[in-house]
């Protein structure tokens, strides 16, 4: 059946539908070139145009999807006469299609809007330390997200419904039984190690580091990673990300003179990203076939550089002359060394993204747990920072001692994105997973990349796309 | 009458109409980014993506103005009930509706590909100086464009339905003859000036210019003008352009070692085109009355500036301690000196940019009759070669050794954009008129730019938007 389908012409209404799917995936895409020029390139009074080309892209990609002849191509076609990789379009284009449909445009757009205005006043509260300022856009875009998850599904629990925004493919429950097991593990894990009399050389990094020689390091190491300058780009922002697409994916990092690891990480990390990207297939751009399968996949790929290979004793004996090359002032460092320093489980970190491979989870844990509570209706918004206190007392032991440094300082909510932290835990996961099977599969992995061979490892696993959701699925 | 209207509320179709035109704008606006982008920040392999989505872009903008309500509320409006400034909208919005009405979706499509087609055809051409590589494309570009302007008016002229796209407020004949007047004036004027035995310090700038410190220099004279880079950017591209709106409008320039006007004069220019879109209303953005008016006026702004203020004597008063302070060999310059040298004409310049601000116009006037002809098909597009040398002999004295710095050398015909080049002889025209008008007006004008008062010539003639148009044509 399946190779029947294969030889001949695809349905008109598959074919049909595709335009109507390449159009939507297009403004998809030019819309992440608008945030990624707003984050990186966008002069500081930009923004009321910025936000209003934003919104109405917005409503009209939601239109493209909704009010278009998207759903009536759905109801005609019979997935049976489609090839696996036309159902995989079909199954993936339906999902969205179900809930879209489910959601006015005006609440669209009112999302859009209110989290427009909430980026701006959150950045002015973080700054100002005074979660007043920021509690009201809080409370609307909680109030906004509860409505659109209504919509959707009136009878599923609303985070659920949320989360599945950011990952379609696993069931709230599982994710939540795997961020309780984290949880279960590291915490005691974490006492052990904090008492532990190990003496690690977790200041084998210490000084001050020229933060333009940081930069020509992190374009060595891209190199040394064979990322492709031909279709992408590094820059500097204030919260390394990724954008893009399989014909240009850019990525940011930033530069601390007191930090080196705290650039070199990220670069990694975000590399990851792109290379998954980069590695979608070219002649399926603007189909579900040529896009990322979600956020946790995606993020396993991330961490599987970061924490697989970047932090990995080999990927150092590589890295170190580079290291030392650009800084002779660390010419006396060991690879063991900077490698113990590149793993080491900080005492007193409130930062999440400055967070260690172990308690960057309970970060994770803290937020998921927190915004669950909002979504569910059991927190009032202006008791957030109390909850968050607690809770990170009761995990890692810590009080912040103001809330920039607390609960404002994730850029998150303020974009209404709430489900969307459990997939940073889910991605680590699934790249533990990987890496696991690949040291299987591979004679002395770890070894190789002392070789330089290293960078073939994610070859295989960045095809993982819509396509593959199914197994994505199992593999997790 | 127009009183009453100020103080009501607008009819409802006017609202209504204003909804539709700001989402309509906002696309176009985002369309300019994502241009900028692809000019200045992407990555060489990004085209694929950036096409399809600049293409999905330039239908929907075309689907909002002519497949939704705007005909309707078009329709339904009575301008007698409405303010000037709301009747200067409506005026506006009509106008372009009634074009863009006209054109099948499929037409804008097929422009926007085999533009898109064209850019790379052309810059392999150009490179390898070879025309038959990029004729299919212009052949392409000239039939489609001359089905587009059928569309738009069968009965007219299609050179002139053309032009109203980028000069709407002046008839084609109006134009024609002030190109006329420019060349039967500037080809005695400049054989007179290349006879004259007057000893002009035309080497003065010779040299080698180091161009990071270039770029200094450029940021400079931009804080001297009083450029706003809150909300706006420099940046470095093959040919210097602006692009934006009131609330983030970016400039690019180049440089060359060997050339210290060739960055100066087009920054300078860009500045001008900066200067006026920046001072366009920011309550107006998204409707008419906060766009500019059209590209002749954009272009006697950037002309104004840099003719009248960047070439003149007093303007290098100014300018030369700093331009000493950054290049210390120029120490010995001085301000007549450089003034010469910024006001020269060249006797061999092939090359539109690079141009004088006298020949440039005969530059112009040869594209000018040669899309013409094309396009009123008494050229083909194989004898664009020739017939270009041969103008070139005729009004330059030139003739180009190659079709690399002949017919290849400009980006617009690869655009599609046939009837674009004599917006920037109008413009200039404007400009000397805005010049005179000023000069008349102000006491000692030009002894200002010395006293560094120059920055607010401009304010009044920045006002210059949709609202003034007719205005605007009085003063052509």
């Amino acid at each position: 059946m399946a190779t029947e389908a294969e030889s001949a012409d695809p349905p008109a209404a598959y074919t049909a539908l595709l335009d109507e799917i390449e159009r939507y995936n297009a403004v998809g895409s030019a819309q992440s070139v608008l945030s990624w020029d707003q984050q990186v390139m966008m002069p500081e009074r930009g923004t009321p145009a910025r936000s209003q080309q934003l919104s109405t892209l917005s409503s009209l990609s939601h239109e493209l999807l909704v009010d278009g002849d998207v759903g009536d191509h759905l109801d005609t076609l019979d997935d049976e006469s489609l090839t696996t990789d036309q159902q995989a379009v079909v199954r993936e284009v339906r999902r969205q299609y179900r809930r879209a449909e489910r959601v006015p445009r005006d609440l669209v757009e009112d999302i859009s809007e209110a989290s427009s205005e909430a980026l701006g006043a959150w950045e002015s509260a973080r700054e100002n330390d005074d979660f007043d300022e920021f509690a009201p856009h809080l409370e609307r875009l909680v109030d906004l997200k509860r409505q659109y998850a209504e919509h959707i599904d009136p009878d599923a629990d609303p985070y659920a419904v949320l989360f599945a925004d950011y990952e379609p493919c696993l069931p709230l429950s599982k994710a939540e039984s795997i961020l309780d097991e984290l949880r279960e593990t590291l915490v005691p894990l974490i006492d052990d190690i904090r008492a532990s009399d190990a003496d690690l050389a977790t200041d084998a990094l210490d000084g001050t580091y020229d933060t333009d020689t940081q930069e020509d390091l992190a374009r060595d190491v891209l190199e040394l990673l064979d990322y492709d300058f031909d279709r992408g780009r590094l820059d500097t922002s204030t919260h390394p990300f990724t954008s893009g697409n399989q014909f240009d994916c850019r990525i940011t990092t930033r530069f601390d003179p007191e930090d080196p690891l705290g650039s070199l990480l990220p670069t990694i990390h975000e590399f990851g990203h792109a290379y998954y990207t980069l590695g979608l297939p070219d002649e399926e751009f603007g189909t579900p076939l040529g896009d990322d399968r979600d956020l946790s996949v995606h993020e396993s790929q991330s961490r599987l550089w970061e924490n697989h290979v970047g932090r990995s004793e080999a990927f150092w004996e590589l890295l170190l002359p580079k290291f030392t090359d650009r800084f002779p002032q660390a010419e006396d460092l060991s690879v063991r060394d900077a490698y113990e320093a590149a793993n080491q489980v900080y005492d007193e970190n409130l930062i999440r993204v400055e967070a260690d491979e172990l308690t960057y989870h309970l970060h994770i844990i803290v937020r998921f747990e927190i915004e669950r509570e909002l979504i569910g209706g059991d927190l009032a918004v202006d008791e957030v920072p109390d909850r968050w206190n607690e809770l990170y007392e009761e995990y890692l032991g810590l009080t912040p001692p103001s809330d920039a440094v607390g609960c404002l300082q994730d850029i998150h909510w303020s974009h209404g994105s709430f489900g969307y932290f459990p997939t940073y835990s889910l991605g680590s996961v699934m790249a533990a997973q990987l890496y696991d099977a690949a040291d299987d599969a591979i004679d002395e992995l770890d070894r190789r990349f002392a070789l330089a061979s290293s960078t073939r490892l994610a070859s295989g696993s960045a095809r993982t796309s819509i396509a593959t959701g199914n197994d994505t699925r199992r593999a997790s």
